[in-house]
């Protein structure tokens, strides 16, 4: 069991992709123990870092970041976790993905429909590249050019978490909070011929 | 990976623990690769399988239902899932749990709060208790009873999941869908002495 | 037309009812220009404002407040909108209400249900009482009484309202805001004999 | 007191605008007793009703409709509502609007924004135009085209309503219902010179 406790301690840089979020990756995709997963930009490393304790030994994260800065941080990060299965790499996502028959490709990059081409080419049939999207033109750029590209749009989201105080005054919201992150974009390489 | 498909192909008695709340329960406990995880009531078993495919062939999931035909039912999901990983145990769990040394247990049945003291033996330090808990009054009975018996009330969260339809002719969120499912609640076992 | 500017100067003492809920106070019970209203307790007296705004010169707001510096802080807020149609009360509304054929009660307490028997006789067959309730169980004993003394329960509502940026980098929803302000119950006086 | 069954016997052409929508935009842009309103497209009415019943016998909505089977529809309903201050125009928004010195003009078309010169034209200083935009597109390209020809953009905003059960056996909201209508773009005329 991961300790929880950690998620809080991060080093942050860019803003962290939220546990709801994260669930959501995981859960919609079916993401298993001893899976191959590749994630770009890594950012502070919450999401690899998330995604590997799921994939586990047998599984590995090949993490691309081109900030250097956030580069060093997030292998802070990585070896405070004690994780062994996340590579980083600092590279550009968009000139190519080393890995082969990769399960889950995600992306949070400002231009994330332009790593899709190399996102299909990594994936295994069946597997899936999840955009993680503020905004919503960008949600429409990634599925639009995803299908182009060859992928199928299984669905996008958006989640809402809300905190519930239970309390001996009374149970109700916590009035303020998140409402809003991103949108989730799941797109899905077809088992047949493209 | 799993098959996601097999989401959806599910063979259905109970209403069913949906992805964003089964993502959720991942998330925030940090469930890993390797955790052992016990479950009541079973259901139609899709919980169980969302945890038994995360934790993977070195964990391993118990999950109790009382009634015989769930119970059957769940077992052939069991089998079509493919996973070893799963055992079903047909007993009440408010009997007790026999497990000890549990990461997780997760409970959805009409009085979970009675399991608790059952909860709080079988798990590490540091291991969570969720709670899934359709009525804003199950789940003010929950956190209150859970910490009578010595949990500490880390969160309670529900989720609202909104589909986006991504098309040409417009971006916007489907109009019709699920607003509630159930609040989770989560319960930690403290590290030092009760 | 209010100018709506007058919102955002009120003098606050208690927290203010948002426009959202005051909103659908309106919408779901019908308020017309003309109609009798009766609302406990003040607070800055927001509500009062909203309500006297929309039943106009041809109408009236009653409103309750025991406090005496609410009652003082309100008084100023009423004078500067200009709203001649709201009478302020200093007194308690859980020892009987004036008025008679009143179209609506909004009820904002600590103990709202305990006015509901003095409401449901002030109002006109078909009229609405309005409970705003932050906790759960508010809303429960709320209605449960409510049901008891003779109203039926036509709906409770909970609003949520995000704020949407529209910028040339992008649309998406605010990041953070007001995830929970209050439930509303619409209980109405039955047409027929109670 | 406008008679809110009423609400539910009206015969729809078009999709109706929900009452959480038209609470909204009574709330936010202060709609008061005695205010003159400019409606289009008709549709069956609804939205006309209920600006018509707040604005009341000192106030007045004209509500534009090019399509004659929807007119008549309509005009139906404004009879049945009893409501002498509606008028309809059977006539294209889009040739521009008679009206002067409006306070609020209300536009749910295809492309809304393609009246927004006339709305400017028709409103008072300080008065305001609201945009009912299913999508995100729609929503970007109302704002931007509404700053381009000398609006303020207030704000824009979702609703979400959500309907509780509340019943002895249990308190929450309901499973299922509305995850989306439209998005409200509110847009002011600015007091100064243009």
């Amino acid at each position: 069991m991961l300790n929880t406790d950690l998620f809080q301690r991060f080093e942050r840089k860019a803003q962290v992709i939220t546990l709801k979020d994260c669930g959501a990756i995981a859960a919609y995709t079916g993401l298993s123990a001893g899976d191959k997963v590749v994630d770009a930009g890594t950012g502070s490393g919450f999401l690899a870092v998330f995604l590997a304790n799921i994939v586990g030994p047998q599984g590995r994260v090949c993490t691309y970041e081109i900030d250097g800065h956030s580069a060093k941080i997030s292998q802070q990060n990585f070896e405070r976790a004690g994780l062994r299965n996340i590579e980083l790499r600092q590279k550009n996502i968009l000139e190519g993905i080393d890995e082969q028959n990769v399960h889950l490709v995600t992306l949070d990059l400002p231009d994330s429909e332009k790593a899709l081409p190399h996102a299909l080419k990594a994936l295994v049939a069946g597997g899936y590249c999840v955009g993680y999207l503020p905004n919503t033109e960008q949600l429409s750029k990634f599925v639009s050019e995803g299908e182009r590209v060859g992928f199928r749009h299984e669905r996008s989201l958006e989640l809402i978490a809300r905190e519930w105080l239970v309390r001996k005054q009374g149970t109700r919201p916590d009035n303020t909070g998140l409402l809003h992150t991103a949108f989730l974009a799941f797109l899905r390489k077809p088992f047949g011929k493209l």
